[in-house]
């Protein structure tokens, strides 16, 4: 046990999950039971919060408070996006020897687990002793170490219904039905679309996935040819769908990044808008629909996955635990035992890797094919993402010709 | 008690809800118990499969599979947006008669309500003996006659629950966020997204609705105000919003019509992302994002509002027994007993009365400004929706700065 004392704080990074206030109150509750941990501060928005030294004061929320946060969507703390620069750093250090910031933690991706790694370096470097950890937080499911990550399963839940009811949508006005889903350069949680599927000719039919180079000519083909057997085709597409030269499709209609270089996928329509194009100009398919899932994805809230809050809970009390047992620095990762039932240990891991680098779908995921997925990533998947809501079909007993 | 005897046969017709299905069953259940009914029959994709003989006997359907198809969102024995040509009605009829059918119900919006209508009348001139009787559906919530229609209570709570996931998102990452809802000539669902507020900062902060003219320079002005008082900015705007001339801004996009005659508005991105690039372009305001809820809206698996699939099956059997005791042709209007507490009462309503025009938003739900809208829609809209999921937040005490 480290006999380090001081204060703690905790902030939140990256686009928000609807389980990521889970981790945040899994922290607070566990650091009210070290006696090492004195003041519990919350920094708003992130790095953005500690640059402005705008810190809440955790200790003054009530139990109530923190479990009805701890079910609501989206970083209650707010979040960004933001790698802080050398000259921040140095100002970062300044501000928490102040403050005298013990325990740090900091809830998000890989780009926030960068963030941290940053800081942990950083303070190694001026000899100032804190403790330092990363509580990942993903619905991209894309960061190295983990089995998956939290907030995935409450995304490909949430991907998984949009599919049941879409793939019920399209049965009964059919056509081709395009629906983009988030995933930067991981195809996890497109690749949820596919737990959707109840009978062999439910959607999506077609899963796309950034790990495959997209081909527009393959695309067309592919669609033409379920809708000649089925009279409709859904598609489920990664927003992050490249080229053969790793170009993003998306990337061509629009210009913003963020501060670590990533383009602005979401919160547009435009690459849904030219599948259904390229669809309705080179084949004769008169019902072409596109949807783009959206911010709903990582925050449509009261329909979490059960697992998946449960994990985003244990990783922020197990953060804490780590930090003031050791007083250094890391990550928490979730390993999957090997076995039928399902069930995960949590371990610590170095920061440096799980910071920066992402990690893609394995190959034993991926349908040969190249568009869609396997039955071993539907095992891999369906646990996460809980259970699904039942669904019904007519048995369909054509009524006998009348003269 | 009309005396006639003979098969009914049911149809769905127009947009998908997800309580649609509870009609279905709630006539086939219905129509069990009446002994002038004997076969039951059901329409492949409505008119489609009329006029096709594509006819499923939903007498052999087991209980089981009713329970679960009426649990199930999307038109289950598929859906059509066709209107029959006279050419094809004389088709119906003869069909119709070859058929035996004397209990017609076609479960739809106002365009299934003329269609149903068309049917009506075509029977009564040719002399032939049969009820036919609309079952109201459209989330659009736009039927004369009613208070509010089966499948807009299930729309608007997934608007609202959206709407609430969406607005801690923005919280989280702040910035200009527009949410394109569905709602050709009626605002009922775009404005559900207001269910979404419970704190006074809390988004929408501003509802564009078709029932009031869109201005581009008012939107602006608009979002910028609200942008520099709460620095960020939520919006919910129909894809029905009109300029002053009646002109939809979303079709200057799209060329696509059916055979009512009405334009593709839903299926596509390009109003969000038209009104996300004027903001870029036409203020300093960085982060803009569009979402469009699209078909997610109707279909959305496992959480239909509890009144809504209530009342969806209600009127399905109200339908039944109308048709049964009458003989005539109708549909089935719900209205809102006045009183504190929700209640309301089926009655049976002339088939004109509901068919081709559609109902607005009154006045006294919108917002003077046009751009919300007021207490009164929001009392009236929030039984329908039903218990949406509690939202907590952090009280968010600033620790004193340190020196």
């Amino acid at each position: 046990m480290s006999k380090m004392k001081g204060n703690m704080l905790i902030g939140q990074s990256g686009g928000p999950t609807v389980v990521i206030n889970q981790s945040l109150v899994g922290a607070i509750v566990e650091a009210k039971k070290h006696a090492a941990i004195r003041g519990i501060y919350g920094a708003r928005h992130g790095m953005k919060g500690i640059l402005e030294e705008a810190f809440v004061d955790l200790r003054k929320e009530s139990k109530a408070t923190l479990e009805a946060v701890a079910q609501t969507p989206a970083s209650a703390l707010g979040s960004a996006r933001k790698k802080p620069t050398d000259e921040e750093c140095a100002r970062v250090f300044d501000i928490l020897r102040r403050y005298d910031i013990r325990y740090f933690f900091y809830i998000g991706g890989n780009d926030s687990a960068e963030s941290a790694s940053i800081i942990a370096d950083n303070a190694r470097k001026v000899g100032y002793e804190m403790a330092c950890f990363h509580i990942p937080k993903t619905i991209d499911n894309d960061l190295r170490e983990n089995d998956h990550t939290p907030g995935y399963g409450s995304a490909a839940r949430f991907v998984a219904c949009a599919s049941i009811g879409d793939n019920l949508d399209s049965r009964a006005l059919p056509g081709v039905k395009i629906n983009v889903i988030m995933g930067r350069h991981a195809g996890f949680l497109t690749a949820a679309a596919a737990l959707a599927r109840v009978y062999p000719d439910d959607g999506p039919h077609l899963i796309y996935l950034p790990e495959r180079p997209f081909s527009m000519d393959q695309f067309i083909s592919d669609v033409e040819r379920v809708h000649a057997k089925l009279g409709r085709c859904v598609v489920a597409v990664s927003e992050g769908i490249a080229d053969a030269d790793g170009a993003a499709i998306a990337a061509k209609f629009t210009k913003e990044t963020d501060s670590h270089g990533n383009v602005q996928l979401s919160g547009t329509g435009a690459l849904g808008d030219l599948l259904a194009n390229q669809i309705r100009s080179r084949t004769k398919i008169s019902r072409v629909r596109a949807d783009t899932f959206g911010y709903l994805q990582r925050s449509f809230p009261g329909m979490p996955s059960p697992v998946d809050a449960r994990e985003a809970r244990a990783v922020g009390v197990r953060a804490v635990q780590e930090a003031v047992r050791s007083g250094g620095s890391g990550s928490i990762a979730i390993r999957r035992k090997p076995g039928k039932t399902y069930s995960v240990l949590l371990e610590p891991v170095p920061l440096h890797s799980v910071a920066k680098e992402t990690r893609h779908m394995p190959d034993e995921f991926i349908h040969p094919d190249g568009n869609d997925v396997t039955e071993a990533f539907l095992a891999y998947a369906r646990p996460l993402a809980g259970p699904l809501p039942k669904i019904g079909r007519l048995k369909g007993v054509p009524v006998r010709s009348a003269k």
